[in-house]
């Protein structure tokens, strides 16, 4: 089945939609765990399958660096090679070129970096990194983009802009000459960047649409700017992105933040959030977040939360869990990530509920009523 | 009902049977996962339970310090505050006392010592330690008993021996007294001491048995002696305790150590080899040993060991486990933990099979034929 998106329901600017890929379906707004190195931090595949994951996210950079796009594509694929049988997006690995590597050159040809494990070199081109991609196997490939850190000059993010319409032609022309004969489908998506600059934020929709990409990504955000700019930029690109194509807010973000991209028409989300701060003992609840750590939780022998229906509620305490981190056991983030995951993803699955009802904005009200009461 | 054991086949030495405790039933021989602090490093409750363990061990010294037996009481027992419903057996704190606390001083009173992890003062007695176990709410507890390092003086491993038999007659008076109603039943094993002394070894069966424990452990071995002498004096032990009682070779050990453990008459074994190698990303097989980060991996892409029924090898490569290893990632950790300890209890089930159907010595050849061939 060609991949496709379907827009079922609009509500007050919230989206509901459906993705197809070979790898399966997968319904819209989605939230996409991360699995960095092809694995979502302390979670198996069957965690993943079980909390009711649909698609998840693995980065190129990281990688290409370990084991290599080779032992990837040996293996037969990623979704193979990690035993997860469901779609999986890759980023294209130029945020991580540009905040993590060593020694980053751009130029139009390309970015070259210095791993941040071993200093070796290497040049991500925008051709270079859809090879990569599709050895990986992706189902769902992001071009090569130019990232820009906050606050930087109009000039600056004009010139980043440009070489992301460049690269973004590149890539894509790149990926028409590579088409072959493959077990499944393999699209690219856009990304459209500008800073916080809105006539830049406009000119880069108009260049990467006029590409005619199956998807198109908002980046350059959750970079520093504040959750007013955020959402300005977000808000004004979704309303000139095409209707009929689904629209990825990379890198955000807080349960809140997604909340308020949905009601600004955004399809698909993509957060370290859950599982690094579930790694250091922070967990979400439907009234906010809590610190396992903090002394309260010594004798609390009620669950994370009450109104959470996942294994880890059914099953362990506060105290239990307090205890795990306290002494360091591996247990704990392991616990605290399925938690937090399985959090943001009802969280979705609620918000995909209320839009098919048309009664999101209520739905909203409610949420944010609930984290007022803490 | 009442803690019972009941002994159903002798092959050979090998013994068969069934321990009955109020928190479920237990086949003989057993191995038992160890869960430190509460937790078997790694895995969940759910996964000790798919991988079909009957019993864990925590230990009590961990357990005191952190996170305290009051905290475990009041989240009501160590197998509620951990979510796992079945058999606890804790050790007496001894064996960590010895070995890991800091300035420990011991009289007949029992032993000062300093938690390692921030050098607080604590003593424990025989009386103290059954009312931690108590409190715990361990099914099967451990008298406090002295150990000794390999190699030790003759007069040494005597006052060692002495010692023991005294605390354990505290102990059981001890128990006596604080006998009241409880939800379920908390027996009490002895300990036999005498390092690698014949005549010490027996004098201290003698002198424990006639305190008349329901369980007999095999203690102050695995701690440096030869293999000849472990299994010397295992089997100059076993041949004179009471036939009727079940025994526990503390802290051993390899496969091949719980094979001859069983030819000897042992009923019950603990260690921390398979989860503390799996940390490490060495990996048991029916073949013998395989360390994951090894380079012949990399392009592995079939099992850890394709006789093995469990879901890491029905669903993960060697290529992804070293990958994990390689890269730092604690499903790593995760499932080469829940491999090695299927792979034990995997390993007391064949055992068990092999002694009802009368085979264990065949058995045991083909154990050792199939790792000849690596």
């Amino acid at each position: 089945m060609p991949f496709s998106f379907e827009l079922f329901d609009v509500d007050h600017g919230a989206r509901r939609g459906h993705l197809e890929t070979d790898h399966g379906g997968i319904d819209t707004p989605v939230f996409m765990p991360v699995g960095t190195l092809g694995t979502v931090k302390c979670l198996s595949s069957e965690d993943l399958r079980e909390i009711g994951a649909d698609i998840i996210l693995a980065n190129t950079y990281h990688l290409h660096l370990r084991p290599g796009e080779d032992i990837v594509a040996a293996g037969g694929g990623i979704q193979q090679f990690m035993s997860w049988h469901k779609p999986v997006l890759t980023d294209s690995g130029g945020y991580q070129v540009f905040s993590l590597a060593d020694l980053n050159r751009v130029s139009d040809e390309g970015v070259e970096f210095q791993s941040h494990i071993d200093g070796s070199k290497h040049l991500f081109s925008p051709e270079r990194v859809v090879d990569i991609q599709l050895d990986i196997g992706a189902d769902i490939m992001m071009v090569l983009d130019q990232c820009v850190e906050y606050p930087c000059s109009r000039g600056r993010a004009r010139d980043a802009l440009e070489r992301t319409t460049l690269w973004a032609r590149r890539s894509k022309e790149h990926l028409i000459r590579r088409a072959e004969p493959n077990p499944y489908q393999q699209v690219l998506f856009g990304i459209v960047q500008g800073s916080v600059f809105h006539d830049l934020r406009k000119r880069s929709v108009e260049e990467i649409t006029a590409l005619d990409f199956p998807g198109y990504a908002i980046g350059g955000l959750s970079v520093g700017e504040s959750k007013d700019e955020l959402l300005d930029m977000t808000e004004l690109v979704t309303e000139i992105l095409p209707v009929e194509k689904p629209r990825y807010l990379m890198g955000v973000g807080f349960p809140e933040d997604l909340v308020e991209g949905v009601a600004r028409g955004v399809d698909m989300f993509d957060c370290v959030m859950p599982t690094r701060n579930a790694r250091n003992g922070t967990v979400f609840t439907s009234q906010g977040k809590v610190v396992l750590k903090n002394t309260v939780n010594k004798t609390d022998f009620g669950p994370i939360d009450p109104a959470c229906g996942c294994d880890v509620c059914k099953n362990y305490s506060r105290s239990y869990l307090r205890h795990l981190f306290m002494a360091g056991e591996l247990l704990g983030p392991r616990l605290a990530t399925y938690h937090n995951l399985y959090f943001y993803l009802h969280l979705l699955a609620e918000i995909r509920q209320s839009i098919r009802e048309g009664s999101f904005l209520l739905w909203r009200k409610e949420f944010y009523n609930k984290r007022d009461k803490q």
